[in-house]
């Protein structure tokens, strides 16, 4: 099934994308603006296909910004860097993309993959490999799924592209792409993995585009009628509100790549009710009064409780009155080998991954 | 004219290679003897063209290990980095390389070539880019001559492969290269530059190959006589002795993949004698007795008074006995344009240079 999208239906693409990233993924406004610039220049549709669709022998490529979020925030695109490092693949490879994959469905990384589309003239995949964000490369159904992650390519602002010919673990390619994108200046285009259509049906996980727009709406409609959305969001994703509260405490530096710290909330009821959530550019484990409520991979998603808007990790900020809402993982991130690489313990805590019930979609 | 380079030339390219590695290049004691076991295993013979013979239209590489010398003496090769990463540039670019280049004469990097040429069955041209060693990426004639430093390739020792597809200036090849061999262990294989015979003849230095081996030749006949070599080793450069001394203090880190440091001389007659010379894997500026007697470009080359043995920057300590001299730099890196790259200023000195008589050949 072929749909599309149009500059009616960025903003609810932006505030999905937003609440599927966690945290993380990158900030959607940039994306979202950039998005609608190149809708105006370019006819205005992006073509969206279905996974099945896609030929199996045909070459698609996902892409995205590799990065921290705080940096992402500030070193604007210079326009051309998703496209240029996609054109360096395709003439390293001899053959052509038919088809853009979004390799990461949360934040902004939701949204790059539909502007290069765009660029290149080619159709966007609903679907991603991740079901939200997660900070590492070899973090998705593609890697875990045991697709090659070379050769893929990295670019910068000033044109320059990368590519890593042969990498031989996810996590090498993970230590050496994330080295230089922090040499790039923090934030770096990112096309990875490149695979055939064939391998691309049997570990993307459908259908996760869709859901992010039908979020956003929720949020959307949930302002026109001016009530708080995070219970419609919550049951969207089959998770619930795991806590309501106010930030009383941020810590956070950017570090190695990545935007790494803690927040504290206090409940509006008694004094006592606190919630702390750790990140890594995402939410990664949430406590509630020093319990476990929510871990790694199911999904621990901040929303302003003023107008539903997804609030970064690094935007976070004392005084800010939040939604805290947990949904459960996409099926595919809760196998043993996948858990390997995305559960509690794969982010250095000793906690045992208990999944909220149900899947995200 | 076609020569050859057998078993019984390795100790003396090694020592010579070593002298004009000016402190740096990477020791050439395991490249000598990893050069020795290739051509056992190869029919003993690496042969060695002139740069015209080279035809115009071929395609040839300069093949060496980028990273500090304190690493690569510590860091054994894997064997099949250099040949791995000149294939996948092959593999790139839909070409052979029909001979391989020096990309620096000194330390193992003159050394490291004949390995790969070997293992690819091709021959080296005598000559490289630098007529010495220099620490960055962007000091040779070829970048200094507007050649394009990319694409270019970089390996580790798992077989990984990075091919920098596009690099807009020199300083970022040397940026983003460094970042990635800082990542890869503080050493990597690096092919760079590649280009067109004509190109290679427009700006290489000829003769240093041939240049090294004679001076390794005139230390193994001083050891034969019981001699001490640096008088003849500095003739055969059109250079002089500045120094005859103890080493009496060494300040040294790896930092930022670099060996930098400084070390202090004194002189067997008065107390007061001193020399002083500061180093980034090569040595820099020497002082004698506070004043400035050579810089960056000319060679400042310390080697044993035991054994005329060249002593590396990373080899240096307390109680060396050691001779400095000083050698007049090739005239290529003389020109207002290579001494922009190469001179004292773009080391952080504010130095004037002031050239020593002469030329190194």
């Amino acid at each position: 099934m072929q749909r599309e999208i149009t500059l009616d239906d960025t903003l609810a693409l932006a505030i999905g994308a937003g609440i599927l990233g966690t945290g993380g993924g990158g900030n959607t406004y940039i994306g979202r603006i950039w998005l609608e610039r190149e809708l105006r220049q370019r006819g205005g549709v992006c073509r969206i296909v279905d996974a099945d669709d896609v030929a199996d022998d045909s070459l698609v490529g996902a892409v995205g910004t590799m990065g921290a979020p705080t940096v992402g925030n500030e070193k604007l695109p210079q326009g051309e860097e998703l496209v240029k490092t996609a054109r360096a693949l395709e003439a390293h490879l001899g053959q052509s993309f038919e088809a853009i994959l979004i390799g990461e469905i949360g934040g902004s990384n939701a949204i790059k993959p539909l502007i290069c589309a765009l660029q290149m003239g080619l159709p966007v995949v609903d679907g991603d490999g991740m079901g939200r964000a997660f900070p590492e490369l070899q973090m998705d159904t593609f890697s875990i799924g045991g697709v090659s992650l070379s050769p893929c390519g990295l670019g910068d602002c000033h044109g320059n592209t990368v590519i890593f010919e042969r990498v031989d673990t996810p996590l090498r390619a993970e230590q050496y792409a994330r080295s230089l994108t922090v040499e790039m200046g923090g934030s770096a285009a990112l096309v990875m993995p490149v695979l055939r259509g064939r391998e691309m049906k049997q570990h993307i996980i459908r259908g996760t585009l869709a859901l992010a727009q039908r979020m956003g709406e929720t949020v959307l409609e949930s302002r026109r009628r001016n009530v708080e959305p995070s219970d419609a969001v919550a049951a969207l994703g089959n998770g619930r509100v795991l806590f309501r509260g106010k930030v009383v405490d941020v810590e956070r530096r950017t570090t190695q790549g990545f935007a790494r710290g803690k927040i504290r909330l206090a409940g509006f009821g008694t004094a006592n009710d606190t919630m702390e959530i750790v990140f890594q550019n995402e939410n990664l484990v949430a406590w509630h009064n020093g319990e476990v409520v929510c871990t790694v991979p199911d999904l621990i998603c901040v929303l302003s409780l003023d107008d539903g808007e997804p609030v970064g990790t690094e935007l976070l900020r004392y005084g800010l009155r939040v939604a805290v809402v947990g949904l459960p993982a996409p099926r595919q991130l809760k196998t043993p080998e996948a858990l390997a690489v995305v559960g509690p313990a794969a982010f250095g805590y000793d906690i045992p991954f208990v999944p909220m019930p149900g899947n995200l979609l």
